[in-house]
């Protein structure tokens, strides 16, 4: 088969075991209960903006996405729980149908939360029968869709997490998602001096990146096919740019000086007033220090840390303070570079912190911290096809591909990424200046 | 005292007796809870457009004007249930500081509805205290401030009503706000001959109308002072433009044919391709004749009947809709003639019923029916100050007074008016192009 | 003939006498050429505003007026100067066919102005002839619509002027449409005090106000039928408010206290960051005395003279102004009263001084000053319909009537109105923020 | 001296000839002055939407940038031509300081055309003696930027030709540039069979593209440094995509079917309810063939010739039509690698047609045609910095680096860019939606 998902005959050599899958299917759907779980039905009604969606119809869409991914096409007996979702719940496939318009999914009182629990543990049946009676042939089929899903879902599962923090934010009550939980092994950090990376270097040569996808375990379209990309030789930071001299930048006029700045960029920075990256806030005189400010976070406003990597900046304000600091952002193949052999270890959102956490004291010379989970890091690189992509025909191929303009690709996962589900060749991206997603910078510079 | 509410020295001539009043505060702040008893919590969190309030918005801010209006003048110890609630539930008032933005009343997730539901609590119990506790030097300055807020809130029952038909307009699973309640003594009513209105004739002549402020019972301040205006003779229709006479006008080009239209008029109607009032869906094929024309109500949809009054028109669609007819619209105190002597009797909000009722078969000549209930009436006249009128200072006068610009009166009340609320005198008023409100129209011609 | 322009069988009685009407033809022709004099051709494309339209656009829309009012109707032999041009000069015509968008006026470098000169004789050498060979039936006809096209070329000879002062307002290089001429008799005035309105009171009673459109002299439709109006007694000032007033509005905060200002007003002063009226420019330091102030005129850009007329205010300034001094604005029929019996005389366009002059150093006592002239001055009636008003049928009707929503009447008309075009019954009507017309105020008050 | 424009110590080296960049220097001030000369100056005026700029504005921002990038810098004497012009000429440039808005450069009747013809002889008489008085130091220093803002002046005539048409384009009255001019050799071609392009084959390996700025000949920082690529094998076709072609795809359907468009390509379509390339119109009926479609040209429209290359398609609409025929766009490395080797021929400004022409009737088996002039050829490659380029500092800084976001590069030159000014490496850029620029496609795929 061609396109997305890759899938062998054998749905055994994928890891698609079919206890494991379904073990992990019951896991990824609990998960995105537990992460409503301190959400009222109140809560998880509101949109803030047209790029967030209610935790409910996250709730439902990843319900949608096993219906249509799975259960329609492999389970001729599948009765669809109510007639109306697949309008309301469909994203943005085309090829499925008409669907309610984005912008309005906050408007949906209707279907209450219950209904949608309802719908979830409908579909939840369902797949599980299915996956049960499944014959190998079927199974053999089938696995790779399920296995999308549930890596839909884990995406989704960010979502929840970066879109009620939007919402939490729009509301002068400050509510906060759950109470501040310090990070593994970081208790006492923060606040100290920031310190200064220090550079990995990378001689000039040939690489592969990306995978193939019929490779070992789950990957995306976007991440294939496994091609070489000539590389200039480079130095990439040992770790993400610090809230302390992300400080620095503003210190210095950042957001005033044309001079760091796109143009779009710059035109963004007057139209939409900014001074400092999203969720930052400045209390009392803003001509005091850095103690001033503070952060709006999942568990409540607190002190800005200096040691966090720097989160919640677009890609004009990472791009402009890389060039502040005479350096610039890293291409993704540079980051893929840094990323290859490095194991997937980090603050993800299984840690249930929410947060970038402080990075280690001083990155010991030569090791790479903070490369997985805290900030996806913009990378200067804009999404599109590797060579020889080819998008999937059908609803499938709807899932990346058509994507691919305008967006800039981001690396590494972030601190509200489920552990688990991000990699080395993992493409994320966003538009430049999107940045309610938890999205920081890693700097690079020729050599 | 000059301005708004008019109050006289002595509370008991304006109907303020006490016990009266506080029967009547527990019976309205009941009947608000009552209207969105059918609702969820995750129903009344939602703001369909900007010109919407969610339901527990309405809660809440009919309870702030409780604490404004009466508690923070009158009641020296009253503590506030909430710091931040002044900024949340302050719809427009200038000068009691800043506030959230209208738009943005659909974020509020928080406070909760259990909270809303607290604070009304809050605020009943401490209004209850103060009426029982006020000597009567204090009542007599008080009592007026009370029967305002209470007059507000049935405004806002009204809103609850209207915004929660349009919010469930935009979902496509069509929520019913109650099940279907046939009209008192009309069951047997509609989907027959429309008839025609008769017409009453009223010569030439000086007429008085509007009241003056410290007569018997509560009157708003734009109803002020009583006062002389001329009339050209006219005759004016004894009942209101019917769905059947409505339709007529559409079968015949009606929103096709610039000639009707007010120049703005006719902008709205290409800007956003209007077809018919607001709420009416046409079934099938478009060439087919009025019974397949569906009405969206609180009560869900059905077949459009042709002997109710027409509703949900902007005062463009009624203007244009009297032109074709070879009429005209009423000015306001055309309308006040033919209202006042009429008994205050009509389809309101207490009957349960919530729409417009068909009228009666035929108009006896002579009477006027559905003059008050059913549905307000567009008129000519701009809403403006009447001679002589002056707003009250500080935070009464922005009640009425900052409106008087680019909108239309409207009068006799509505279906979802709550019985009691509405008189000969009182002054409804939208902008041109609204139509979320039960508006309707009668016609009337010069003599 | 019912409706507009009023028309009696014999043209003579109406003033519409042959070779006097002729006359005045080639005046006001020769007329706007004239205002269009000192403008280059590249001058004349520019459209700075929705509002504002092009020189060039008015010279061809006059005549187009010629054309579609006069020639075609009346003239069986006309032919068309080109067949596109009922296309591109249609102003506002539903019934005449479709037309250029008036957003798009300011593209049109073609028809080149020399084009638009041609079309102009064009249309004036097919006028004076039919004219001329008119039999007295056909004269009696169609007198009446010439005398409707020469007052709507003088109405646009207003909006040259008015429009061409908002071009190069945008034009950093601060163009001079023509060096200042002293207005008559007022070379020394301004700079000095500004003095004290006095007042005018006039009892209450019933009134007559408006025309009846068959008397003598040209009316427009909207100023008929004469009709009844109750007024109370009112007081109201005998000259329009001056700069140095307004200047101590401005100065008392009146664009930043939303205590004075209808609550669109407010919205428009936050919206627009209004701050003075339009053309208004503080030089140097904001906290300096009114010397400072600077005003952009035809002539250039001078000192603020405080015994002028304030200028370029909208409905809602003037509003605000009036509440801010106790007062308020009149009604269209107080101001009628006013002016009823005065002489039609003041600072007109055809003194080619085009700006407001200071008023007389004080008032004398009962007599009314610059009533006429100067300043169109707000009223606070909505612009709508006479008691008994009928539009006429196809073009005509579209002349006024379809423009009764929104607006509000002003009064009296400007410097920049043509001579002998205005009356006490004469209606002009704008949108209360507008304020690129000469429009200024004159306060009011109940006894 | 580092950065942008690449400069040796040695003037003569770099073909920096000064007699013979005078001569140049006359030819393309003269050059842009005949593209004005069909032009009136209400034409020159004209803004006819925010990417466009008025012809005078071109005229003497050209002149502007020989004022700041040469004359202010090296010639201590110089005087400005006016105080004003910097503010107004200035097109992006923040360094510079403040500046006229782009959306408003519509708006300036003022300076007048022949003003902007005076300051042009002002800019010219000053460069020419400053290159004559210079002495071999300062000539070796200021040799380069000459070289630049000559090559500016010859993107900017590109322009003037790009935004007359659309100017033109939105007259009702279809004026025309100059008269229709059979292209060389082609005066037979056309509306015949459009063929089927052949592919020429590239295999995989590491290519070099770009140039360094110290080569022979001018070049744009952009195109720098040369650089490695490493290029899978891949075909690509041997001549553009035709008119004829493209309609196959308007008449499959290829507007209405979301499944060949990108996210943001199928919401421009909607949005923008595009059924064909800019400047196609179809006359009669839409149901016949592709005979009824017209093409609006500077020459005024005609009948859609088939075998001409396509013209006037957004990079959505290239990248949907690639899809539709199961290809691709070609990366910009790619494109290099056909164009390296290829002499710079074709249908350029200079050959008077400014349109392209149809194709040779057959492309001869492996020789590519139309690579040069004609249409700017979309690639899929996002406008992004080459490997080590690094912006310049100051006012030559903000020329190209800080567009690079969010726009696509396309090669090839286009029937209106002037001869001599592109070349294999050269890089233009607009958005994906852009399509009043003479743009189109060449298609490519993966071996």
């Amino acid at each position: 088969m061609d396109g997305q998902p890759k899938i062998t005959t054998d749905g055994k050599d994928q890891g698609h075991n079919r206890a494991e899958i379904l073990a992990r299917f019951r896991a990824v759907r609990d998960g995105s209960m537990d992460l409503a779980a301190p959400l009222s039905a109140e809560d998880q009604c509101i949109q803030s903006m047209d790029d967030v969606s209610p935790t409910k119809w996250h709730l439902a869409h990843t319900s949608w996405a096993f219906e249509t991914f799975v259960l329609k096409p492999f389970d001729p007996g599948y009765g669809e729980f109510h007639p109306d979702y697949n309008y309301l719940f469909n994203s943005y496939y085309e090829t499925v149908g008409p669907r309610h318009l984005r912008p309005k999914r906050g408007l949906l009182s209707r279907p209450a939360l219950d209904q949608i629990h309802a719908y979830r543990r409908h579909i939840e049946d369902a797949v599980a029968a299915l996956i049960d009676a499944a014959n190998e042939k079927k199974w053999a089929e089938m696995a790779a869709f399920v296995d999308l899903a549930l890596n839909h879902e884990q995406q989704h599962q960010e979502l929840m997490l970066t879109d009620i923090k939007h919402v939490f934010s729009c509301n002068p009550l400050q509510p906060v998602y759950q109470a501040y939980k310090p990070a593994k092994g970081n208790a006492g950090a923060g606040r100290g001096d920031f310190g200064k990376p220090e550079w990995i270097e990378f001689p000039e040569g040939l690489v592969e990146t990306g995978v193939d996808g019929n490779g070992d375990g789950f990957t995306f379209d976007n991440e294939s096919p496994r091609h070489k990309v000539w590389l200039n030789g480079f130095r990439i930071a040992t770790r993400p740019v610090r809230n302390g001299e992300y400080l620095k930048f503003i210190e210095d006029g950042g957001y005033r000086r044309p001079e760091f700045w796109l143009s779009n960029g710059w035109a963004a920075v007057q139209a939409e007033t900014w001074t400092a990256p999203l969720y930052w806030r400045q209390q009392g005189d803003a001509e005091k220090n850095g103690g001033d400010w503070r952060l709006m976070t999942l568990a409540g406003e607190r002190a800005l840390d200096p040691v966090e990597p720097v989160c919640h900046v677009s890609m004009f304000e990472a791009a402009a303070f890389a060039k502040w600091a005479g350096k610039r952002l890293p291409l993704e193949a540079e980051w893929e570079c840094l990323a290859a052999d490095l194991p997937v270890q980090g603050n993800f959102a299984d840690s249930g912190h929410f947060h970038p956490v402080p990075g280690p004291e001083a990155a010991t010379s030569g090791t790479a911290a903070q490369v997985f989970g805290d900030v996806w890091e913009w990378t200067s690189s804009a999404y599109a096809a590797y060579p020889g992509y080819r998008a999937a025909d059908g609803v499938l191929g709807e899932y990346n591909g058509k994507f691919m303009s305008g967006q800039m690709v981001l690396r590494g996962g972030s601190a509200v990424t489920p552990e688990g589900h991000v990699r080395a060749s993992y493409r994320n991206f966003f538009y430049p200046p999107d940045r309610w997603q938890f999205s920081g910078l890693r700097l690079a510079e020729d050599i």
